[in-house]
């Protein structure tokens, strides 16, 4: 049955929450594979190589962009972002659900280039309101800062009709669950399954005749 | 959040368990609406007026079809079956999930009218070995008659690509839960909450102009 990993997308707002989602869903369930972008921009403190980000130059990215080596690729403030294809398609093949946490540009991207065999998630807050309330809460930015979130998250809203589900971040628990269904069921697609409706019918066909 | 309700279609093999399956399904959970067919042949022992199927005469159901009160119909061994429009949409509009349990010909002409706004599953043993092993217990019929139906379950098999989602009746607990999941995610759908989309887009745009 579905043998094969599904490529899971998940966009969100800056301030849904999908950083703490992602990681609670691939702690609790084992079926994951996060995959690791690469960028040109500076590490900031803390982060490590191969864990927020592989770390490459512009000189490096440009290179891997001309050996086809990205599944998706954007610029963003003078930096390149992009997901590396090899990690991507080694786990999928071994099974694992690859969960690529991207933005809407990315996904679109991987979208047009995977068509079905891709699973879009869009995390959003209950309401406009409760993402403003998250991103003043932060209380690290000046409130033009928050306005200017705010404004393009009104801008990644319009791709939302693109993605396959929302993911209404209201409880963290109830989320991670819900999460975890939709990627697990996407297994029984009746399209994802067309070895084991063969398999059957002519299975069935062979019974009828006493074989 | 995707109020209305939604048109679950389930078809399935005879001998796949479908039967058991909604009823547990539905009376687990509450947001089911059982339809309930209309038929054309005579009751059998046992069988209740409006429990098992809406019992008319040839007459009253080609005058029902000349109304345009079924959503769908069909004719089998000279007798009409159908599903009456009014209940399924009533229940729809109250938001609960309608059930309908037809054969693959009435699921394909409900996909071909209402589009991407139906859920498709189809119910199937693990393998057909599973579902001869099923149909040779009950015991009741000759080995012609498991033949016949091993046949007849081979040629609704090529329907399965139509359907959505496989429910793989290997465990019924198991897959009385998965049912619910799928379906109620459903609801999640970024096509199914273009009204939620609007409103969050709305609000941020408005937020962000510090409105």
């Amino acid at each position: 049955m579905g043998k094969k990993g599904i490529l899971v997308v998940v966009s969100g707002f800056a301030g849904s929450g999908k950083g703490t989602l992602m990681r609670e869903l691939t702690s609790r369930y084992e079926n994951y594979a996060l995959s690791v972008s690469a960028t040109t921009r500076k590490p900031r403190p803390g982060e490590e190589e191969g864990k927020e980000y592989f770390f490459k130059t512009t000189e490096e990215f440009q290179a891997m962009i001309a050996a086809d080596e990205f599944i998706e690729y954007a610029q963003y403030v003078n930096n390149y972002y992009g997901t590396p294809r090899a990690y991507v398609e080694e786990q999928l093949k071994a099974g694992k659900d690859v969960i690529l946490e991207i933005e809407v540009q990315g996904a679109l991207q991987i979208k047009e280039k995977f068509q079905t065999d891709t699973l879009l998630l869009f995390v959003t807050p209950p309401n406009a309101n409760i993402l403003k309330k998250r991103l003043v809460g932060r209380g690290t930015e000046p409130m033009a800062v928050v306005g200017q979130r705010l404004l393009r998250a009104s801008e990644e809203a319009e791709f939302i009709p693109d993605y396959d589900y929302l993911i209404i971040n209201d409880n963290l628990e109830e989320c991670v669950k819900t999460m975890n269904e939709i990627i697990q069921n996407e297994h029984v697609r009746a399209f994802r399954n067309s070895e084991f409706i063969k398999n059957i019918r002519e299975g069935l066909l062979n019974l009828s005749k006493g074989e």
